[in-house]
């Protein structure tokens, strides 16, 4: 495979230019058996990393076009002027899909971490806009990021399928995708969270 | 079926002692949509009621098994002596049962948003062992309600495939629970999020 995930603008994973998240690799671990996350996840996650690298594009493709459709979703990613803001959609774009082939096969280590918080940052005024340089509000509220995930989780189980594996291994992926997504939602609401309540 | 949950210590839903929920129905409405639950995800949310209502003591004791194996999602539960608080986790399972049950049957109308607000707040120092005259720690971790919420999501699937449905209705209905259960999430993320930021 000649995709090379540094080459994105913007997407920093294991640089310099993302800080050290506040969240210890202990906390982590804790983070971890709080949503089961186990050693048997991690490897369905791997399998599911490959099924679903050819198809992780289509996958953010399809939940833009649900955003897009959505006046409420839609407004955090436009303009001033009410517009699309086509050139920050697109920036965003294979960061997103980077997104979901890292949480297949990443391991969950410092560099990983770092980056789930640079991403909840993005998503909050802190660093939403900054990366891209763009003028559109400067936050996508916590209550959609957690109600989408559930899109993110449910629409996934069709691209599982999608190369013939058995129904139990789809399960098992399904499962171990459904965790490692809500661990990272569990991470990006901290920058959201009032001090000492996350 | 003689169950009446109003019955139930504790259990203010659609009373007078629930205050009003700051989210109003307009907003739930764009909620429901950026979880794509839909109508027909709540008649199979009615179909997941009729086949969970009589397990969802045995799913809670399931999920309390688990909390209670683990210290640091256990001690939320604890006396300051370090000890399980019985008389306050056995005042809280009768409500916890009747949550599964009210989030596949009830419809999302004023009173159930007002007592996903009146839920949230019972997990942050706003309401957190008033209920109970408890006297365990003022929270639960904002992190750690959302990554439960991928066990109380994907261990769901064992028991709806336990009364004969098909595989297609046991994967509607676990996609319909995955959307419910993520805007409950939601709304109970509120008092813990930084104003404005939710």
């Amino acid at each position: 495979m000649t995709h090379d995930p540094s080459a994105i603008p913007g997407y920093d994973y294991g640089t310099g230019r993302v800080s050290r998240s506040p969240v210890t690799l202990e906390a982590l671990a804790q983070l971890k058996k709080a949503a089961d996350l186990t050693e048997e996840d991690q490897r369905y996650l791997s399998l599911a990393g490959e099924i679903l690298a050819d198809q992780a594009e289509d996958m953010v493709s399809a939940w833009r076009a649900r955003i897009g459709a959505n006046e409420h979703l839609a407004r955090w990613f436009q303009k001033p002027d009410g517009q699309p803001d086509d050139r920050y959609k697109a920036a965003v774009k294979p960061r997103f899909v980077q997104w979901v082939i890292d949480t297949c096969t990443r391991p969950y280590d410092q560099a990983w971490l770092d980056y789930q918080e640079e991403i909840g940052l993005r998503h909050t005024p802190e660093k939403k806009n900054a990366t891209d340089r763009a003028s559109a509000p400067p936050l996508v509220p916590l209550r959609y990021v957690v109600a989408f995930t559930s899109v993110v989780i449910t629409t996934t189980r069709e691209f599982l399928g999608n190369k013939g594996h058995s129904p139990e291994q789809i399960e098992h992926m399904q499962a171990a995708w459904t965790k490692a997504v809500l661990l990272s939602v569990a991470l990006w609401s901290r920058p959201y969270t009032k001090p000492g309540l996350w």
